[in-house]
């Protein structure tokens, strides 16, 4: 299959619906829906929404049924990115090629701007549960909210924050990561499939899939600050190494990193060799997730 | 019934269930879970969370049943005050007497710490849901969500920031207090009805109790800000006049600030006219609101 067509067809469905979802931005406030609207569109690979409908769809599910949650997931994905955009955290300035959202809005709107699309990711996710079937809605956006929350992404970043111009040994990187980017990655493809009814040992080895390409993902991240073309990825590269932050390639050397990258892509497919051709996206995205160039 | 013992008794049910289940302080991200119960415990009325457990007595139910949904709401309005008194906000050094949150343990932290306690608080208001009666939990906390999001509480926000400074009206008084605070209140009582099972003409009228002790709990707060006693409140008086910000005494003079206080008292007590002695807490709660002093 053509992973390029596929995560395409998959980013239109998703940036669709988060059209129709997001309140327009002339409803009142309006400051507050433009400056949430101006982040969400602002040119994201919607690769977390994508995983949620492709883990869905592996587990015989239908990808349209869990668009609410995909929808969710990136909206959490969003405001983490404009909160660790702010002054008091990294103070960057520029994001996918534009102006952050704090720089285009000011501080105060960003901040309550982040604030309303987590808080709004919560009411979309249970929105999208069916009735007569609340059960695995529940415990699905019960798994997003702990992915998110202080033994997740925001306990991940704060350790980042913390760790910052210090010496960061493997053990505290692989922590930052599994909990800054990773949970959240893992929470996207679990809660697609627990929606979809899947549970058990297929919930197993789709949760030993989100972990392997979360990994895969941030290493790759890492390695794209060091080596990406600048204009691809749309923020200056290096931001890392300057800000001295704890990345891959500054512990373990960019050829080690890569070997490592390709490792997590290898585990993540083989976490899928119990399923059939309904999980070939799921296959193909692990294999974009290290061969991006953005 | 003696309302001081009714309060006190269910802000140390309260009190006591927060503190089970908000991670400890020795809890790794430590900084995170510090910063995070270093507000919760700084000293609050607890009015949401008893709120809810009132309204779910009022309808019959068991407010111990509704105990991690009142405790959500108690950790949505503490993530919002720690939000709303950052630099780029409202610039507040103080809050109940003691440093903000900021203040104690510096920007990031706080921003993060305010992040972790709104993301936790869909976790616990989830997983308060008993199985098998998922309809009513995803409901309630669907409403809470739309209540403390932009259409609600960060909404509410965003217009006071912004009209700081600036000539504001009624209409546009009533708007930012009807979200920044009302929205929040009135999900408390709701939320807590819903769980315990209420629905049509006795939800409506906890609803119509919701939204006037909303405004009379904040015209009563603005009265406090200009003629308060600075030690019991905590925190400097009259700092919204010296911001600029749009209060009922600025728009309406104190006099007539205190006559709807009142009466929006006395519309919370008719509201609850059908409803029997389990209504009663409901009912001091509506005079507490107006007749406290801090």
């Amino acid at each position: 299959m053509d992973t390029r067509d596929y995560l395409n067809r998959k980013k239109d469905i998703v940036d669709k619906a988060l059209d129709t979802l997001l309140p327009g931005e002339d409803e009142y406030p309006q400051t507050l829906h433009r400056a949430m609207r101006y982040s969400v569109f602002a040119g994201g690979k919607r690769i977390r929404p994508v995983l949620t409908m492709a883990a869905a769809e592996a587990v015989d599910g239908n990808g349209d049924d869990v668009i609410e949650v995909a929808c969710a997931m990136e909206l959490i994905h969003t405001y983490s990115l404009i909160h660790d955009d702010l002054p008091a955290m990294d103070d960057d300035e520029m994001r996918r090629g534009i102006p952050t959202c704090h720089k285009a809005f000011g501080e105060a709107p960003a901040i309550l701007a982040g604030d309303a699309l987590l808080t709004y990711a919560f009411e979309l996710a249970l929105k999208g549960s069916r009735k007569g079937e609340e059960g695995p809605a529940i415990r699905a956006v019960g798994e997003i909210a702990r992915a998110a929350g202080s033994m997740g992404m925001v306990g991940g970043q704060i350790v980042d924050i913390e760790s910052e111009g210090k010496a960061v040994d493997l053990a505290m990187l692989e922590f930052i990561h599994t909990h800054k980017t990773g949970a959240l990655i893992r929470a996207s493809v679990r809660s697609g499939a627990i929606i979809a009814g899947s549970d058990g040992e297929m919930l197993d080895s789709i949760t030993r899939y989100g972990e392997a390409i979360g990994l895969a993902f941030q290493i790759t991240d890492d390695i794209l600050d060091v080596e990406g073309e600048r204009d691809l990825i749309g923020k200056n590269t290096r931001g890392d190494e300057v800000r001295g932050k704890a990345t891959y390639p500054a512990v373990l050397g960019l050829g080690e990193s890569k070997r490592r990258a390709r490792e997590w892509m290898d585990i993540a497919i083989s976490a899928l060799e119990g399923f059939d051709g309904k999980a070939e996206p799921l296959r193909c995205i692990a294999r974009y997730v290290v061969e991006r160039r953005w």
